[in-house]
């Protein structure tokens, strides 16, 4: 079973998924262009994915172990700059302004926004800025150290800002992401590893899926080199599946690093070389939506099979 | 068993508090001001506040039912004026910029930073803010629409722009929120109901806790008004404790917001009369740090009445 009509061009679809995931309280409407609220299945399909992606790290914990931690959507501006992020991909960060004015100033703000107007310009930097990949404040927090090819689990929000009609693209969404800093060897085979059993998983809940060789988007001209290199080096895979048919949508995603992080952070192993990193990500929202779009919006109604993959039943 | 030494002043109580948190992997610094991630212990912690304020809420659900919805960190800017935040706590809000430029003005914005310059000042208000409170998203999503005293169960991030050398004061923080609207006499019940039963679920943890009528930090002059109004009509209470022996802090809150919100949200009961609501909070970040503070840092060694409780024996 599927919900979309293959004879409906691609814009028609995203329209009637849309309708029928808030129609079926499975996306709350929002003041913010691109944002919505998750209604109660939604959200226990989510709380479901990420539990079974915990049970996958726990079966794939290395010797060296597994660490848990958990980072806020919010993190300090520079780790834009540290991560590169301002300089490969500006178009979707988001950094936070705040008032420091006095009470003219705020007679001002208010002035402006009874008239209608944006007061929010009027905000200075407050030196913080949205988290656009949940693996990113791990590599600022462990700056400096040795790194010995433990995986770090992390579950948290990201912000990226590409408002789409295309309720598969949330501007703030959940990362489940299993993360591994060592040896070029122990990053290689983390990621080899997480791409098989994040496929497995995704099957077993019912979603064809296809593992295929993808680049991150780069900004502007320079970024189009950066996105073949990446492209050819074979860094980045995605797991695609067609919500939409004809029209593949990345739900999880597996990314060796190479020395990108190490470098930029002061990471390094044991031998004193500069570590390598890896990561995999499944895109909680997207692969809940994914499941909704093959078996239904009421998920009492699922294969047995899939509920209990999702600890529902 | 306490932490804290008595006969230190507050500021080196909260400098040894952080110190001991960070020592053992509860806080973990970040590159934001004021911005912590938690260690594996703590966020099992967390995690066991939520599962016990749920059971509070199966347990106290009304006749109307609870529902489990769930909005993300960020919301439109439009969200702040339509509750008033704008006006009444400008000093704490968040908003959010995003570069929308070509390759000339990145290149420009990449030689500010280069320079070491702040380059967020460059960017455009995106439309989207930060949530200041977890029940606000709810608000907006309801509008229009009639109420029935039904129960809604809200868990989320929040940002307030007050970076402090308190690690109990966190700038991004998640809160556990039970929200009731309907007849004044619904949202009485309900703020009544669960502040004793927070505070029960406070003491049952092994924390000395006190209940208290308090208000919020309304800004400038004018702001003065309305905090003394607030107390006085007894519309804000906080249930406190004391991490820092003779200072008291929040670590949960019980509001009637009256009809503050169903009139600004166009909400109403069955008999057309303007929806009153009310709204109890657990901070769970303080309540976990309330914890450690009081149990000590060994999840492992505290009381197992307390362990059971939160889920972790």
């Amino acid at each position: 079973m599927t919900i979309m009509d293959t004879h409906q061009d691609l814009a028609t679809q995203q329209d009637t998924f849309r309708a029928g995931l808030e129609a079926n309280d499975w996306l709350l409407p929002t003041l913010g262009d691109g944002v919505n609220g998750l209604g109660p299945q939604a959200e226990d399909v989510v709380q479901g994915i990420a539990a079974a992606a915990r049970r996958i790290a726990a079966e794939l914990s290395p010797e060296a172990g597994t660490r848990r931690l958990r980072f806020p959507p919010v993190n300090g501006t520079r780790l834009l700059e540290r991560t590169d992020y301002v300089a490969s991909f500006p178009q979707l960060l988001g950094t936070i302004s705040a008032f420091e004015g006095d009470n003219k100033a705020h007679r001002k703000l208010l002035s402006m926004y009874e008239d209608g107007g944006d007061w929010s310009g009027e905000l200075s930097p407050a030196g913080h800025a949205l988290v656009p990949a949940v693996c990113h404040p791990l590599y600022a927090y462990l700056e400096g150290s040795q790194v010995d090819g433990t995986v770090f689990e992390l579950m948290g929000e990201c912000y990226r800002h590409e408002p789409s009609p295309d309720p598969m693209r949330f501007v703030t969404f959940r990362m489940f992401e299993a993360v591994r800093l060592g040896t070029p060897q122990e990053a290689d085979e983390h990621r080899e590893k997480w791409l098989a059993a994040g496929t497995d998983l995704l099957r077993a809940l019912g979603l064809t899926v296809e593992a295929d060789t993808a680049n991150d988007p780069f900004f502007g001209r320079a970024g189009k080199l950066l996105s073949a290199g990446q492209r050819e080096a074979q860094l980045k895979f995605e797991i695609l599946t067609e919500v939409y048919p004809g029209h593949p949508t990345a739900i999880a995603s597996a990314n060796l690093h190479e020395e990108h992080f190490g470098e930029a952070f002061d990471l390094h192993t044991a031998d004193g070389a500069v570590a390598h990193s890896a990561c995999f990500g499944f895109g909680l929202e997207r692969v809940a939506l994914a499941l909704a779009a093959k078996h239904g919006f009421d998920v009492a109604a699922w294969p047995a099979s899939v509920r209990q993959e999702l600890g529902l039943s």
